[in-house]
């Protein structure tokens, strides 16, 4: 048997190679065993950490998991998910900001679940998905691991704003090659970047996607990750954007990812639904017998126990009431550590991307492995992208926030001027 | 735009119907609300219940589950599950009868996930997968979410045995028209007969797949779905055969399917492992990089509590003999159902597949849909399969397993002599 031989199908033979944010959190904790923590700036990983380096939880959500009932834990969830958790993710996602049209759900494990089904369901095989040059690694798995392929528009204008004659042009392009459109569009906070658009930008996207919906043989799937919206400032303004899901054409369908994993702290528990959105009552059935096919014949259903700590919050306004103080805080704790960072990074010329809220903040730079490579040395541990680093505030306290920037400019500096 | 417009995928349009599991459920359910739970015998979903209708659990697991520190039901697992979670699936799959070979482990979301990584990469897209005559039915909705068909073979003889002859012309008639195979067989305590292989239907099973290995360019993939091997008698004699998984041919790999669903009362928390065995280094390690890629491609990591959990298990001898005690209960209260069933079944001259432990007993009919409906009149709620009907023993009590056979024969009858 030749060496290359392999037992798996053609299109699953993969490299491999580490997912870079898990590498770069294991080299950051096995240096931090060597070094001590204190010593170690660890920005890799996506999740909020207390400055101690523990993970941040919200108590509240954390004792109404521990204190289900033993079959809540035990039982199957219904194949599309609880019905309560299924009302209960509309009302977490929309708040105030319900759109008009028909609205259905079905659960998914984490955000992540929603964009397989997305791009499953909604594209046709070798098709591009659209999203921003800026973008989460596992946009692009996810696409190749069934057999799509992303393509990108320019994220960021001159004035550092929402590129719109980049998006434009790209979906006008896509839509020249292909009937379908998947669109995943990461907002408010977007990771990597932090850039929320702006209600006039959520306009002109739609403006936009009005003109392409003209030609009725298009199908135009506007796909709204909405993973960090509970840490994206004010929780009603964050959400006014939604409102303009509604009353769309009926050849464009609107698809909200809603996740238990940051705005309830239950990263591990992978729960998450997605919903969507249409003017036409047949496409939004269409899109839960579909979804929940899949479902079945994907993962067969979700996790019980997070539903129905969902369901409890959304039928208590008191329980939801000190969740959302709760969750205050860590949104504060944020702020701050992103505010630090900024403004030193303004005062030793660093140049960052447009950041207005979330998890990350990432900085522009030519050689991202070589920056990345070059700050591990100095116990800083980040992402390397596309083109340039992603550091995550959420993981790493504002006083280390202060003192990184600097070290960032001058390996980058470096670098450049080799 | 016509009625007929869809905004799904070509590949992705599916004809609307609720699962039959689920759906004769809620049946069953509103029954049980309207004349008493008394009245009514539930034999649809495949969940252990105690005689009183709830659902039976391990009280240590669920004490477990209730009890870990907060960061373990909010933290990220890794994309391919907690190293220790992969090595207690590993002991808790096989017990004392490790198979030789390169073993590598992936957790995936219950057995449901492991199905759709085995299916998805290990075989062509439009290829068929073979299963038994007599097989789950989520088996087919996830080989046509992904664009594979089932085709299958006869599972019994004459003599109520493993049908070898059918599975041996199958499995060569397949390999001719395809050069990868996945192969989903399900024992012991298949579902839905309750059938398990013996050992000498086993070694006819490798015999028949080594003599299609000698072909080289065939890849032929043994998928072990052991989903209810901890109710499938003596731990001890039913984990024998995986030995034989061992010193096979390099174009032969098989994947084991664990879950903690059944064995561990944790349906609802959607925790399981892909294990495979190979002779050949370098396909168990495709292995652990494809479906690692494909975890991080479809539902990005797993339940990191449920995976805590089953290493603290393996981690403590006593802890794991208290379950192990805790779980001879239920095995006890199973058994005693279907030999009241069987013994009954006999009496009445109602023939059943041949039953050696399980979830579930299976009765052959030529009208399933109808023999379903009219037993539902009785209230008496089942799940029609393709040939025959499913009754499933684990959740109904002794009283009512030995009143039912008498009326399903009735039924039976009645409709097959119209």
């Amino acid at each position: 048997m030749s060496s290359t031989f392999s037992m798996v199908a053609s299109h699953s033979r993969r490299t491999e190679g580490e997912d870079k944010i898990f590498a770069a959190n294991s080299a950051a904790q096995s240096a931090a065993k060597t070094i001590g923590p204190d010593r170690v700036v660890n920005a890799s990983v996506g999740a909020l950490l207390d400055d101690d380096g523990s993970l941040s939880v919200l108590p509240t959500v954390i004792e109404l998991l521990k204190n289900l009932p033993a079959e809540e834990y035990a039982a199957y969830a219904p194949i599309g998910g609880l019905p309560g958790f299924l009302e209960a993710a509309k009302k977490a996602a929309f708040g105030d900001f319900v759109p008009n049209g028909y609205i259905e759900a079905v659960a998914t494990p984490g955000g992540s679940g929603a964009i397989r089904h997305a791009i499953w369901n909604y594209s046709e095989m070798g098709d591009a998905v659209l999203t921003s040059d800026w973008y989460w690694g596992p946009y692009k798995t996810i696409a190749e691991e069934h057999g799509r392929k992303i393509e990108t528009y320019t994220f960021f204008d001159e004035r550092d704003c929402f590129h719109l004659s980049s998006f434009q042009r790209k979906v006008h392009e896509l839509l020249q090659r292909q009937n379908a459109l998947v669109i995943l569009l990461n907002s408010p906070a977007h990771n990597p970047t932090g850039y929320s658009l702006t209600m006039e930008e959520w306009n002109a996207v739609f403006d936009c996607l009005k003109a392409e919906a003209a030609n009725k043989e298009k199908r135009i799937i506007l796909f709204s990750d909405i993973a960090y919206i509970d840490f994206a400032g004010n929780p009603k303004e964050s959400r006014a954007f939604m409102k303009l899901f509604g009353n769309l054409p009926e050849n464009i369908l609107t698809i909200v990812a809603f996740s238990m994993s940051k705005g309830y702290t239950l990263y591990g528990m992978r729960c998450g639904a997605m919903i969507c959105i249409s003017s036409r009552k047949e496409a939004a059935e269409e899109f839960k017998t579909v979804n929940q096919f899949s479902n079945r014949g994907v993962w067969s259903n979700g996790t019980r126990p997070a539903m129905t700590v969902l369901t409890k919050i959304f039928s208590d306004p008191q329980l939801l009431e000190q969740i959302e103080k709760e969750r205050q805080v860590l949104q504060t704790l944020l702020t701050e550590r992103a505010e630090s960072f900024i403004q030193e990074a303004k005062r030793v010329n660093l140049k960052i991307c447009p950041y207005k809220a979330g998890f990350f903040i990432t900085i522009p730079c030519k050689y991202p492995d070589a920056v990345v490579a070059e700050l591990q040395k100095e116990y800083i541990f980040t992402v390397p992208l596309g083109k340039g680093i992603r550091f995550a505030v959420c993981s790493v306290s504002k006083d280390k926030c202060t003192l990184v920037p600097q070290k960032i400019a001058a390996v980058i500096n470096k670098l450049e001027n080799l």
